[in-house]
């Protein structure tokens, strides 16, 4: 692991999702740009203090070294955004798999690099689009992409949170601090934050693209840098209409990614913060409510679930789905076999390039007096 | 009444909600084009046959002529939207005071003369917005006017509808004939329709009003002349940013209007389907559910409630509400009283004009290249 | 009318239920025990003054003289309870149908005569279990009676207000005062009020009858005369058991009647205080959300249905489906047909006489050391 | 660990459970009574087949062997009910730590000697009531126990489930088989099985015990041999009254565990399937929802919880809690310092106590004549 020393968020998620579900193990890592801190993590993780490292470098080098069984396997990059694209190059460098949290890097050219790279390689990249791992968001994609809602017309996207309304940054909270500062998030906040989630989720969802959009950002909050809001008009290739929101000052919001799809024969709707109900509207039946583990729902949101129906299954478990899926690909090229990684349910590299195509429109329509910007390929 | 004969739907809509507070009483009508339509209808209505009119000219011409305390006192306009604007002014002109369903009239033009008209001859004009007329409405704008919830940032507001989801024009259908049909509906179906309804509910909620946006207006449904799908991003005098958009094409949705509204320091959620509720959240305490009738809503809520708390009202009595304030201008103006008409809490003649504008600049934009269309004033 | 005055709720709740479709007029009343209260309510009514009369039984009297087509043609007796038997018997034998509100009597040796009362005068009576008016509802029992659900094994009924959970009945408010009085109000307060609507709901949906029951009464507040909350477990004839459950103290609920009714092949659950929704569950498929005036309900709920779906009708409009499904059984009669009052979907006298025997066996439960008490037939 | 081999359910969520935190590892375990299909399981769980052991009286025997700091510090019990009462037992005198499973034993006197047992021992041990695991049941808990809903005078404790709507026992499905053996599971299925937890969650909130009960339990599913349905009347110690019941054929329910508490000065409502939300009415402010994760809940709530609000955390975080509390007390104890056991947050041996002195009394209600029956002490 790289980052996610003590104080971060994500790592410690990381690290439970990781580990749920008995198939991987936390084996060594470098927590932290300080080497001191990131000793002191690693004791509280109980690592052997020899599988510490002060930086990722040292850490690549010295892993690579050790035997095939005792090293590390892959790296998972939790660090702030300015940092997952050399890392995640060096890992791939260094011969090391790739787990990397998202946006997956600071600029587009940087995606379609690192892209190159893991082609050139050969070696896995999974990106933490978590959101995906829930199993509704997977019966949603099965009804989506097999045309049970025959073609779809509209969308709509949301992602509200309230908790950057007051100028936080300034109060010391290190998430706060490094998502509002251009240096380490990039372009955008809001956007590359939390709206690069509605994109990804459009995309699974739909099976589709966005293709162009108008976008309108604001920085609501005096003396931030970056937006903390922002609504988007998308157009998607196969023809969807829709809206993409997010915002970090939507006061009282926690965490409310959600989305409805409207097709020609049906419609769906679902919350994250209530992630084990799809709702789903028919033309020529009642609304159905279908639900997590019940014999309702299709293969793939059954291999989602750990639990009989009514056992609420949360954010942690569907990002341990994210991992539960990539070490099934792991898996099978630590054994030998050959894997071709869009087999697999897990967002990957070019989901990355994705993310950052769109973010790179979105900043650029927010400046544009066009009404319509491109999403470039 | 002119307009609302048999197989009309909102025509029934007035007469009950006209009369559910005992204050008013059908007198009269022109309920049809068709003159042998119009005396059945009023058969079935079971007015006296020499009050039941073919033509409304001619309604308005009789009925000027009948002793006060006999003819009626306003006129109430339930016909499509081509027939508002010449039927207002005919009724206006013959002294009556108005009550018009929405939109107001077929462009901004007639919207301006109108409110000329109703200025010139003193007569009250209602214009029936019935969702203001919710109590949990009244209570979201006493929170925002009255600047409990801060300087307003966003807001969201929806209405999402399915039931033109296929051509149901060519069924015989007669609501969705009209509706679709340029000549009677105008230059927008969907937007027109019940985009209307967010236009009127957002500025009566902030207070504030629409000053530029920018539209993406579809057609779905292939053979349909007008759209039945909008998405328009708008931005307020105030400083508001946010979302409005309306479908009719939304499979399994009903009638789904709704509203949010962020600001500094809570925010406020409302949605048609289950009036009775208002969510209320807050930066310094836990997230409020708001109810109708409770001691915990301010009076403009109260005032235009007639039960009990969990003893559900609804869409009728929203519309009674409605009819109910009008009913208190028009008791004054007709016992001699002055009256200035924006002291009473219904839609009037300046919302109409409003209302055209708004849907002047969507019509506007949704043709330009242009991101951004003023609305004008 | 007789009763329904000034400061009553529950004479203007019948009075807009009654008018609400254009059928019923409201032309004379004896609205309170004061004659001069009386006239007081008929002049705010707009009746003229020879209809409004200082007693029932000279209303009966005056009114009986009157020409048919003038005369009233059936009474509402909106009394406090211990009114409803004394007023019904004089209406009855005047020769008057009867619309009353419930619980029907005092005693069930008096509900017993009034329904022998009504068999012989072969006039009709009407009982306002208002909750068995919601669309729903009768969705509800269509699907039960009907056999969609399999074989019932359990049902739960609630009905939980809060507004008594003080003293209130000392503080001047009328509805408190009678209701917790037992010369007034009868045997029980919280099961009369509201626990005959559980019993009457459950027995109208499940088509059975409560055949045992086992009831735990308390007085939680102190210096209260009677009931103000209650546990009783249900056994009906058809196996089916259950609990059935009302109070008044229960703080922070407004007026939350709900069924939920379990058979072998599916369940349901309604909710009054969102009337329009039913959830339905099956063993075969996922659970659906079954709304008022969608293609997926009955002719039962839809003949009970004034609105296209999403707009909420609520309590008035239950009310007056009561109201309307009586004025059918009248005009009937009135046009010299035939009438069979239980092909009508309204309560009746007889489901009057089950709530009393409901009540009996329920106060006497409460008493008793024996575990099970039945029901008198 | 004992139990928990191939093909059982409680067995992977207790391991998720306790590894959830980082804090407890799985070393050894006797997984199941066949020694081969044990050995299967170890291996699955990549245990060294050294510590995978045919008996649990030899695993005790063994691990009790090895050096401090390589052997096992406590035993996972996770068999079916019959079993729990001797290993418990063994593992007690056996010297090591213990967390059962519910209900904790067959019979009340077995639950009385084990709580002996446990005092002579001095030993920890954790009973996994882990529906109390979830943070909003802590602020629940910690609402009423504080005072803040008034005396409280009412509660309704449910658990509706439909798993067992049929005879599924007969279909292999291992669950359903032991559950309905009266040798494995006790006097009772349904109410053995989940409502205890009832039980526990309304003694847990309340901080009072049931002092009486009136019970109805039936067998819904000819051919079964215990209860799959039960309604409970009960009464508090400290006066309050309520209604318990838990259904297993309730058709459509999935893991319905919900409760209501009802104060002189306000309420609360908690469901298992949205367990991060908490609805609180108050008799002098609106209708409060408190959340998981924000910063109007108590202390107790915030350190049960791992991630930030609107990341839903769900069943195995709730049951993580109870390991990661009990691992605190362990840790003090291994840390050679004094433990109190009822100074930590998880369920006891005492708790057990309750539990099976409630189901004695549920059953011996069940057969008898009697209206009320008290609760043993």
């Amino acid at each position: 692991m790289v980052g996610g020393g003590r104080g971060a968020f994500i790592g410690a998620v990381h690290r439970i999702a990781a580990q749920m579900d008995g198939k991987i193990e936390l084996v060594c890592g470098a927590f932290s740009s300080t080497p001191h801190k990131s000793k002191e993590s690693g004791k509280d993780l109980l690592l052997p203090s020899d599988r510490v490292y002060g930086r990722y470098r040292k850490m690549f080098r010295k892993e690579a070294k050790l035997p095939e069984g005792e090293r590390m396997d892959f790296v998972s990059i939790v660090t702030p955004n300015n940092m997952h694209y050399p890392i995640a190059m060096a890992a791939l460098d260094a011969g090391f798999h790739v787990v990397c949290d998202k946006p997956m890097t600071m600029t587009l050219a940087e995606a379609k690099n690192l892209e190159r790279k893991v082609k050139s390689t050969k070696l896995l990249f999974c990106l933490t689009h978590n959101y995906t791992g829930n199993p509704m968001v997977k019966e949603a994609r099965r009804l989506v992409v097999g045309g049970k809602l025959g073609k779809v017309r509209r969308v709509v996207v949301e992602y509200p949170q309230g908790w950057l309304a007051t100028r936080l940054e300034t109060s010391g909270q290190k998430q706060a601090a490094w998502r509002t500062n251009p240096k380490r998030a990039g372009a955008t906040c809001c956007m590359g934050d939390i709206g690069s989630h509605c994109e990804n989720l459009t995309e699974y969802i739909t099976g589709s693209e966005i293709r162009e959009l108008c976008a309108d950002l604001t920085i609501f909050v005096k003396g931030r840098l970056l937006d903390d809001d922002g609504s988007v008009l998308i157009r998607l290739k196969n023809g969807t209409r829709g809206i993409l929101w997010a915002s970090q000052i939507a006061v009282g919001e926690e965490n409310g990614l959600n989305i409805r799809v409207y097709g020609e024969k049906g419609a769906l709707e679902w919350h994250q913060q209530e992630p084990n109900t799809l709702i789903v509207h028919w033309t020529n039946k009642p609304t159905e409510v279908r639900r997590t583990s019940t014999p309702f729902v299709g293969k793939e949101a059954a291999a989602n679930t750990r639990l009989p129906a009514g056992h609420p299954e949360g954010y942690l478990e569907a990002f341990a789905n994210i991992y539960n899926n990539f070490a099934q690909a792991l898996t099978n090229v630590l054994e030998g076999r050959k894997v071709r990684e869009t087999d697999y349910d897990y967002p990957n590299v070019h989901d990355g390039v994705r993310g950052m195509a769109f973010l790179d429109a979105v900043v650029n329509s927010a400046r544009s007096k066009e009404k319509w910007v491109k999403v470039p390929n």
